[in-house]
């Protein structure tokens, strides 16, 4: 099994050093993690917390013991209720009570739990238990032997019968997108060659599908079908860059590195209308486009790429990059997105304030809190500005005042714009175990490092 | 111009002789639509309204005059904001004050605008305005010229440019069944041949792809995506025979009777659980499906098909089918359907009370509500029933309190579960110029004629 780093270089370059091996950053990193905003009023302040320093690292401990629990009740929900022993892989449609109450796997949550498993049982050493291991050595076998529609290709299913059977294809990248987060990060852990062999494979075809000629995903190309910048694809193929390259020295990182800059520049291309919004659509060129779809917010995307950019640039070292994913990428999203009347992230907005005319535009769902959550820490965590703690704090009262179900453990996913509960289930065709662990993990990792400093 | 009957036959069957000529039923009509419920108490009331009955007739005056102005205000309102004068066509993306938001044209909305246009202008007097059937004319030929994807091809767009070119195509017979529609009712009202020629063509095609092979959609054949009956298509196709051989005489019907008992037959296939709930998919031998989609209901559509059905047993006199539409078509999905708590019909629900995994399933749209009022008003209409009149005064009231605009003219479609408007668009990609006043249209006759009955 590989020690290697976590999945985000960045992320894993500020934590490493702690959670592999002393708790403590490395000399090279620390001015990184430290180095305050040339704009900011706390330039001066020594301490992390300033004049209520001892308040705040009660607070902190605060939300890590709370963020533990809730890590530990998500992994024993899933552990407990969703894996398939006759099949392999995971059921995901989880009622509120942990009963499957229908059997389809789909591919998205298929390679988004073997990936969380392996993730977990890599860097955390109260989730190396043998069952986590082989939950998700059996949902890679359960992958690899059916995600693929045939052999002969790579595209994959969205959705599978119990058995692997296909049962419905989407015509974008999305599940090859996290089946090969699964094999790449299962391969780590088994120190499979092959695995990630396999991983790498998938993400040529998915670079030529981006990049070179989409006709394979099996979209008819059409008049009226304009090319489209959309958010979710240069940040996936970003994220995927940091799954292969994490911890593999020059040469991967070497390999990748131009389809790096390219995601980087492609996810900035969205900060629009002189850089007073963060538009989910653009052309590729960066313009905006029209109607709707050109017009369409989605703040919680806009928070998890704000997330993915502060690992680049710390990765990188360029605060000119932090400054602007904090700025556009965090603040903005969240200034913009935040309901000032009941809370919550609205899911969906148009910039020029006409109704979305998604139905939920609305309603609150648990993962752009989720995305919130790391993304306020991590800013808050590489610039010490009290205001964006402040926000993370804002988020975490409405996100453990109404997601986390006390009865029977994890999360709800989708309340009214309200509040209330409105779909009860734990896991549903697009909310399986990702989001909730991995904001959980993120913000412990993250928060155990802030502590950590502040004991030094 | 032809002064044919209605599009539906078995509606235009009770209400012909009063909209076109005399405004009284024939004494060859008056018997099916007088006759009561084999089970009824209500068989020997002697008046339509029992012993409150002039209560009832102020009662039903009312209703007629407030869907009057209804309909008055839906078409002023579509008629000022929703024409493309430079390409023809209708925008559909309309927002609360009128204002276009979008200028993408969906393919259905252009089909239903332009059948309910003709629909108005053929078979009622006070919307026979050149105005009215210009912008249907216009509409037609943007359909004509743009909405088939290639002229060598059936296969037509969802969505197009304003100019007309294709953005998306769905891979399902929807955009070709309002397609038809649009063409057999302007072929009807300018005695085109030829365009009623392109939708018996168009027609062939259709039903090739639901009988024979579906492989022309474009929907990859999967080994796990099992085969299902889906209420949606055979309703429509029931809806296309019903326009096709309106009034068209015994060779066109003919032609079209085995698809009309094999609509019905597919229907009917949906009552499952012994009688105590109609569920939107089936296998095609009638069987329950598993998981999610098996379970799902969906009160409006059942609705809807409620009252196509009425319409065929009233065509061919047959009182079982009736008092089956009425009972598990009308009566049943309300019961299932209506929200006790705060009043409405849900959109979706699953019939073993787990979450339906739709986002919007506890919203309350515009559209259920119309196809309630039109069900419950013919079921009464049909049997005298008092209880279906109470129901659809209780409909009725709801919708009327919730769903129109008085500031700005039409319906708000999306409801909270509490019934607060959410989305506070007039037009968007699912709804445009169709439910409201298709529903309107159908009451005003139902009750013109329900009148016309009590002062006879």
């Amino acid at each position: 099994m590989s020690n290697s780093t976590p999945l985000w270089s960045a992320f894993c370059f500020l934590l490493q050093s702690r959670c592999i091996s002393t708790g403590h950053m490395t000399e090279m990193q620390r001015p990184l993690l430290q180095d305050q905003d040339q704009d900011s009023d706390s330039l001066s302040t020594p301490s992390v917390f300033g004049p209520e320093g001892t308040m705040s690292v009660v607070k902190l401990e605060e939300y890590r013991e709370r963020i533990r629990k809730e890590l530990d009740s998500a992994v024993d929900f899933w552990l407990k209720y969703s894996h398939d022993t006759v099949h392999g892989g995971f059921f995901t449609c989880i009622g509120r009570d942990g009963k499957v109450y229908d059997e389809l796997k789909y591919v998205w949550l298929q390679g988004r739990q073997v990936w969380m498993y392996c993730r977990l049982y890599r860097t955390m050493d109260r989730f190396r238990k043998p069952e986590i291991l082989e939950a998700a050595k059996a949902g890679g076998a359960f992958l690899r032997k059916f995600a693929r529609v045939s052999s002969s290709q790579w595209k994959c299913a969205f959705c599978l019968t119990r058995a692997g059977k296909a049962v419905k294809i989407q015509r974008t990248i999305f599940s090859e997108c996290f089946y090969i987060m699964a094999m790449d990060e299962l391969g780590r852990v088994l120190d499979d060659k092959d695995m990630q062999l396999e991983a790498e494979q998938m993400m040529k075809q998915l670079i030529y599908w981006v990049k070179e000629d989409s006709s394979g995903l099996g979209r008819p190309q059409l008049p009226g079908d304009v090319p489209t910048n959309s958010m979710a694809v240069p940040m996936m193929l970003l994220c995927l860059v940091q799954q292969l390259t994490d911890g593999r020295g020059q040469e991967v990182v070497h390999k990748y590195r131009e389809l790096a800059s390219w995601c980087v520049e492609q996810i900035l291309q969205h900060i629009q209308r002189d850089g007073t919004a963060i538009l989910e659509n653009v052309s590729p060129e960066g313009a905006e486009l029209p109607g709707c779809q050109g017009r369409l917010q989605n703040p919680g995307h806009a928070l998890e790429a704000g997330w993915f950019l502060l690992q680049v640039s710390a990765e990188q070292g360029d605060a000119e990059l932090r400054q602007t994913a904090i700025n556009k990428f965090v603040e903005l999203p969240y200034q913009k997105g935040w309901d000032k009347e009941h809370g919550g992230l609205f899911y969906f907005l148009d910039v020029d304030g006409h109704c979305p005319t998604q139905l939920e535009w609305s309603m609150k769902l648990w993962w752009p809190h989720c995305e919130a959550l790391i993304a306020f820490l991590m800013a808050y965590s590489q610039t010490k500005k009290p205001e964006l703690l402040e926000t993370f704090s804002q988020v975490y009262d409405y996100t453990f005042n109404h997601f986390p179900d006390a009865k029977n453990g994890e999360w709800f996913g989708y309340l009214t714009q309200e509040g209330k509960v409105t779909l009860d289930f734990k896991g549903g065709p697009f909310k399986g175990f990702f989001h909730v662990p991995r904001c959980l993990y993120m913000c412990e990792r993250i928060l155990d490092d802030l502590l950590a400093n502040t004991k030094d």
